[in-house]
């Protein structure tokens, strides 16, 4: 008897905003597992603003590619439970992370790499850390927190760091590392729920929202006498506010750039890239995903300061499989705090005997 | 009986273009020397690109400040000869380089840091290059070149290198010093004279007219492959092709923007940033003066490299200190090639008794 999943597909893509047409939930037949591979129950799927790079024609050279229309969405990280296993290592009940999310039912290649080695099929140690904390602070967000701060940006001891975006999946996690490293740690985010939660529980020194003015002006309040790293989450006029406020040989570190993501045609770039010559600026871009070989360490690390209470992290939950689309959208508009999660309902066995 | 000598000043900042009327030419009295001083009756004086950066009312920040309105331009690189010294290790006859350009006769104050100690008084081995090189090859220009190349852009063996402004005073040895290093050399200029000379006496392995086409695609034609490096001297719609056309973890090396000194209002940067991130780039600005520690081992590996013949530069020589604007106007409309110098002529010794 065959089981029937559920998957959410891209059948047009956006606009400008996500919209709820552009996306339909299909029921498919599970197929039977070949040698090599596994069935996995997903029970939580990640939801990411990057996520939007690959719902259009074409993902930026360099990148995953575009999301096919009218077909399952292959590159999300998704945490799991093994139901039935043809792969060695792997046994019925496990909890896993893999990169075939966005459905509830996955067939996946034990050993076939997916997103850059960080989505390929792995074991979780779910005895410290509830199973969506892989997705978080423990997973993809961990790793380009942990990767970019302190891989990319070339910290130095003493550097003041501006982080935008910061009460989102990687932000609230940079800032809280930057703080552990004994930085100086400028938040902005949003809302001023967000500041307040930057302020009230992840210890930055000071917070704004960028809404409440021209960014110089609040940047120069928050930290009068300039920065020394830019950790960029959002690109356009942060990042041009940024080089302004940059002192001698700072540092930008370009995570990404989420007030672009939407846009019809790019938006033009800074207007003040001469500041970099000027000032000896090094401006950085990367991807957690080309920073696998420190996933180990990054696990370890993190789980130890998540275990020890001095690393935080809030989640923002979205019920319901159907609802991914959705929570991506809010997630793009700015509404969500910390990960963005979307918990896969447990849909009682439906089977099609005739089939 | 004093002695009389000339000043170009500048008396309006020029809007666009440079004009002759944004300057003038003033008659002054040679001050007599201080102790730790010495006159030198200057021959050379360099005409820059970046000198378009101070004549306006404000220079960029962290840059060198503007030049102020009717006074001697301080902080261009000169060769002279000493007439009269009154400080330690300088006697009459010796030809030095300071930074008291634009005039032919300045007062020097030995020891005193002046263009972030690449422009303080030094004394000059002219035995084995004409003293005029000390501003090209083996001065400001080569030290520019070389630490940008050498120590900025992290070249890797087989990186593929692409210049713009290829054929000016920076440009030519950049594209030199890469084909020194082994590498494929992409230069690029504006005009099909300057292309000629970058292939047929600077070795470059393709060469293009930037005015021949869209940017894209005249890179792709010399580069089918993409490049690794980029060395702008340019900025604007050369950085945004360069962005496109770097590989994976490529690099820039900002030295310049010289699209831009012109602009009364900043033009926009790239539109395709994000790339920086999906495929890891970096971007670094840097500016000569900061790498003055490398002026010894510069100055030792360019001059062997220019007396063997491995190195070679061209001058466009104007004369008259009176021309020194219009050789820099000329300058950035794109007429010059390799180093642009201004000939000061030896006007017979005026002197005023009666003052």
């Amino acid at each position: 008897m065959a089981r029937l999943g559920r998957e959410v597909r891209p059948v047009s893509y956006p606009r400008g905003e996500i919209r709820a047409s552009d996306f339909r939930v299909v029921e498919v037949e599970v197929r039977p597992l070949r040698r090599g591979e596994v069935l996995v129950r997903n029970t939580w799927t990640s939801v990411d603003a990057a996520l939007r790079l690959r719902l259009r024609e074409r993902a930026p050279a360099g990148y995953f590619p575009a999301f096919p229309l009218d077909e399952p969405m292959d590159g999300i990280m998704t945490v799991g439970e093994v139901v039935e296993s043809r792969a060695d290592g792997f046994t019925s009940g496990d909890t896993v992370w893999h990169a075939s999310g966005w459905r509830d039912y996955a067939v996946v290649e034990a050993e076939r790499p997916a997103l850059g080695g960080v989505g390929t099929l792995t074991k979780l140690d779910v005895r410290s850390a509830p199973p969506q904390a892989h997705l978080g602070p423990l997973g993809a967000s961990g790793l380009t927190a942990y990767a970019g701060l302190f891989h990319v940006a070339g910290l130095r001891e003493g550097d003041v760091v501006w982080v935008s975006a910061a009460a989102g999946a990687v932000g609230s996690l940079v800032v809280q590392l930057a703080k552990l490293g004994g930085h100086r740690v400028i938040g902005s985010a949003g809302s001023d729920d967000k500041v307040r939660h930057l302020v009230a529980d992840l210890g930055v020194d000071a917070a704004f929202n960028h809404h409440d003015g021209p960014l110089p002006d609040l940047l120069r309040e928050a930290a009068p006498d300039g920065i020394d790293v830019y950790f960029d989450n959002v690109g356009g006029d942060h990042l041009e506010a940024a080089l302004g406020a940059l002192r001698r040989a700072g540092r930008v570190v370009i995570c990404g750039m989420v007030s672009e993501y939407g846009a019809q045609t790019p938006p033009p770039g800074p207007g003040n890239l001469m500041l970099a010559v000027t000032k000896g600026l090094t401006i950085r871009g990367f991807r957690g995903s080309d920073h696998t070989f420190l996933l180990p360490e990054m696990r370890r690390r993190m789980g130890s300061w998540l275990r020890e209470g001095r690393l935080r992290h809030r989640e923002t939950v979205v019920e319901g499989l159907a609802q991914a689309p959705a929570a991506l959208a809010a997630l793009l508009r700015g509404d969500n705090t910390g990960k963005t999660l979307v918990r896969i309902e447990d849909v009682p066995h439906r089977g099609n005997a005739d089939h």
